[in-house]
């Protein structure tokens, strides 16, 4: 029995992984959880589990909810509460699905704790990964992916000669937006950005998707969880999203994991690591039923946000919590129809500009710039 | 250092395996070698190689070339002089690249020895694969494929949960004559048939995949090799031959080995794993270059050899023995201009119905009904 702390309860994640506890009672059990916004869930889901510890955003929030949940559920609330969750005592595996760099310090709090974590927040990589991988070593500490990408790299590297890999390479669906030129950007809505060919993800993601940002930031985090410099890192379109990405070895071999899109395979996975469990609802690949499979090279200068991405990361230090506090800044200008589509990438250059980037920061002035930036950005959106 | 033995030296495997050699001199080095009618490039090997011991075909042979190799070659001859060659005291690997099911005393032979096998000869399993793998379990000895699809399978197997297989899935390019209905294949020629899009193989195999029995072997040899049942193995259509093969996981996740067509790939893999070492001719898979991969669900009524091959390996027995040696003999006489080409497969066919399978067959049994299945197709061709 794997006992769970989910983080990030009622997102896209973590409904998901509530199915696979759902699916498999007698392997997975949630011990505790977070939630945010979405109360009404959040209570259907503490009713359902019956985690012995909750955390909900506020005050207000535990006073409300209170009275409607068992008495065998402890309820706590906010910053406190969510790293109360991340690290309870009985808990095997931290499940951070988390959005955004809010996912960092339970993230490491759980480390400390030497709980293995599961990570779908990849912000918390972005930001911090020269921490959370340098706690992680020091404790033990496996830190596992969650994004299909990740976890087919993963997946793509277990049991094989890593002394030997020549490159990472990530497929890119391409997004809502794929088949669009740069001119016909300009006027996009939200609701056609929200609407993924291949994926059903949250709202934020699903908008990095569209603007490649998503597999910036994918890159970002390959970099630490695989402990591969960029210039190994590679990205390849790929619309059918069925290969999740590879691993080319030196030996021209190339190993990689392939299956219909579903993201409880790869969170399941991170579950079950270094094995697998049935899992009846997904859908098997017969890759004649698709008959072709497609692939482009990346266009760096239709999705500027990857090639930002990339500076970020080769600047290193500070500058790839720019690139994430500005892109989460301008993302949700976006949603909340303050900007255009195409301003985010511009929001987002002008952040870098801006930064000068500060070598092996700490997490005082990792969150110091993430504030900033967000000011900063947020400063250009009015 | 490893040490190889090379049984077939001058084959296509043989003698890419020798390249593999002159590649990495500090990596590999052939210590005992055997061929059989080229002689001139079985001296040549001699002289560039210097193993201490060489099998050639006949004592004639042997007296032809015995003062053209340096005093420090040991020349023997014959079925015995293959076996010395197999069981090369100092040698760590033995890289069995033999035609047809001579190669299967050798093999057993070796593995007494303790001998590592890298086998390439697929009919030394496809006629006594329980034989093999039952004295191979028994000696401890790694049998490892040097086959693309099986190396591919191999690759996708390390390091994973192979309690959770739920299916091989074996790759076929299709062969040369893909494109062709069953009707044009009445009158095509021996020339076309060894025209093969993607690999460069010798005559048999070449025919064979044009036949589609070469990917039956491979069925029945993955049986084998990876000890799975024929109902959880299956053949796909990929023309390109880029995924070299793939397994599928109960929870649905495929892993895959790709790469550019290249057998001295998974020789070289079969020389190093579990570690890889670089391939610096190796040509990088872009698939972008590529565009798109395409699949097609297998014709068993399009290619009947297969079918033969699934029906001989299920009743299992003498049954894989029988397809193997009445395949040997059909496939010479069209390579001989005596049959055509669909008259190969109604040779198999009337083989197969005419054989009583004998279960749990040993050595005597095999050899006994592999030679009376020659004469019975032989009597068949004139």
């Amino acid at each position: 029995m794997k006992k769970i702390s989910l983080l990030g309860g009622t997102g896209s994640i973590g409904t998901q992984t509530a199915d696979l506890v759902r699916l498999h009672p007698e392997h997975f059990q949630i011990v505790s959880m977070s939630f945010g916004r979405n109360i009404e869930l959040g209570l259907k889901m503490i009713h359902e589990f019956k985690p012995s510890l909750v955390s909900v955003l506020t005050k207000e929030d535990r006073d409300k909810i209170v009275h409607h949940v068992p008495h065998t559920t402890k309820l706590v609330y906010g910053e406190e509460g969510v790293i109360e969750v991340a690290t309870k005592q009985n808990a095997d595996i931290v499940v951070n699905a988390l959005l955004g760099s809010v996912g960092l310090i339970p993230t490491l709090e759980a480390i400390k704790m030497k709980k293995t974590i599961a990570i779908a927040n990849k912000e918390t990589l972005v930001t911090a990964g020269h921490l959370v991988m340098g706690l992680a070593k020091a404790h033990n500490v496996s830190i596992l992916p969650v994004d299909s990408e990740h976890s087919a790299i993963f997946q793509s590297l277990v049991g094989q000669d890593i002394t030997k890999i020549n490159r990472l390479i990530l497929t890119a669906s391409g997004g809502s937006f794929r088949d669009k030129t740069r001119e016909e950007l300009k006027g996009v809505s939200v609701e056609a950005a929200l609407s993924h060919p291949n994926w059903s993800m949250g709202a934020k993601i699903t908008i990095d998707s569209a603007t490649m940002m998503n597999k910036g930031l994918e890159v970002i985090e390959a970099r630490w969880l695989f402990d591969i410099p960029y210039e190994k890192i590679d990205v390849i379109l790929h619309k059918e999203s069925i290969i999740h990405s590879m691993v080319e070895y030196d030996d021209t071999s190339v190993i990689a994991q392939l299956g219909t899109p579903d993201m409880r395979v790869p969170i399941q996975y991170a579950l079950t690591y270094p094995k697998r469990l049935k899992f009846p609802q997904g859908k098997i690949l017969n890759l004649w039923e698709m008959g072709s499979l497609h692939f482009q090279k990346m266009d760096f200068s239709r999705y500027r946000c990857l090639e930002y991405a990339y500076y970020a990361g080769k600047k290193g230090g500070t500058m790839t919590t720019v690139l994430n506090a500005a892109n989460e800044v301008a993302v949700d200008g976006f949603l909340k129809g303050k900007i255009s589509f195409l301003h985010i990438e511009e929001l987002i250059e002008k952040a870098l500009q801006e930064h000068h980037t500060i070598n092996e920061p700490d997490l005082d002035t990792i969150q110091q710039v993430d504030i900033e930036t967000r000011e900063f950005v947020t400063s250009l959106l009015s």
